[in-house]
């Protein structure tokens, strides 16, 4: 796969998870995919916890159709800033790298804060001439992120 | 256009910024441009405020000049972290591709803080081989940016 | 050396530092190398203070292994987000580039704040096929940081 399709793809990860378009965020995944977010306390630990789990497209569809159910209007905005990748591995049609974000959240007051940092682990396929994703794990440093009503990271 | 020359562009972007060459920055504009600063708030409820607002190459001059003539000396250094880009549409000679932001300022003392984040949304064109902004919209995130004298983001 | 090559370095020149793998980062550099941090203020004082100082691949490896003696456990974790490189000269087989970062610690509770934020001027080379580091300077614009027993920026 061509390294510009894979920041492509994260490009348009962030995006859409910043802009609210969480449906769009979701058609990112393959049918048979994996998105958990663990910290890594709990990894380094060797801990089975996670903190949010998805093991196929159809778990993610009902994630997000749960949080627009709760969640009326969206009551913070989220702001990615992502670093260069680290390509792990990389075939023709598949490509394992990671990559370190920082996630911001702003209030209804305008004012801004540090949300998380941390880094994704990311299996990528190549279908149908486009990047998708197989799986994700998203390995957060920051311990104290409320998970209930979150939007993914 | 290239890729990378649009990669270059928002690193020099930055780098001027940055680096308090305000001149050189406003090199990187076609004389007929359009630089303005917004929050999203503002856009998302269609509201038309604008936080700062250059319609041509001479206005971000004038703008530029008025800064230095007020602030003898610089009293802060911004930084500037800039994600992957998303690219909207490219054309040979032609390109709009979206960026998320992250802008720290560090005061006298050592200090930093999160100052803005948001997201670009560039217009960019190919002029004598290289690559120059057309058009430059800042969507601030973050709603609490005191902007009267205010560098540019 | 082709871009790809200096955003793979800087990559993993952040991941190996964010993971705690020192002893790799120390060997992404040449024998003959430069690496010091300096503050942004002392800098544009031309004051000739340093905040860490090796100049050669030894003093690397000397001062990575005394963190070790010392920090029998790593306190925190370090998490750096990379901007876009700013190429200032390219050849065929060395390249000098700036590129800006932001730098997250997150603390044993799992609280993330802004360590520093600033600027890398790097020169690499092409050795045996792979990109190394000729020297780096980091120009970091926060003033506060502790260095006696800090990690690498």
């Amino acid at each position: 796969m061509e390294r510009v399709a894979l920041s492509d793809l994260m490009a348009e990860y962030a995006m859409a998870l910043d802009e609210d378009r969480l449906e769009d965020w979701v058609e990112l995944f393959e049918e048979e995919c994996d998105y958990r977010v663990v910290t890594r306390e709990n990894v380094e630990q060797g801990l089975p916890n996670v903190l949010m789990w998805c093991d196929n497209k159809n778990m993610l569809r009902d994630r997000v159709e749960s949080y627009r159910l709760v969640n009326e209007y969206n009551p913070h905005y989220d702001r990615h800033v992502i670093g260069p990748l680290r390509i792990v591995a990389q075939q023709d049609s598949a490509a394992t790298f990671e990559a370190s974000y920082s996630l911001f959240q702003t209030d209804l007051e305008g004012n801004t804060r540090i949300f998380s940092v941390g880094r994704y682990r990311v299996e990528a396929l190549l279908r149908d001439g486009a990047a998708r994703l197989k799986s994700v794990q998203v390995v957060a440093d920051t311990g104290t992120i409320p998970t209930l009503l979150a939007t993914p990271i």
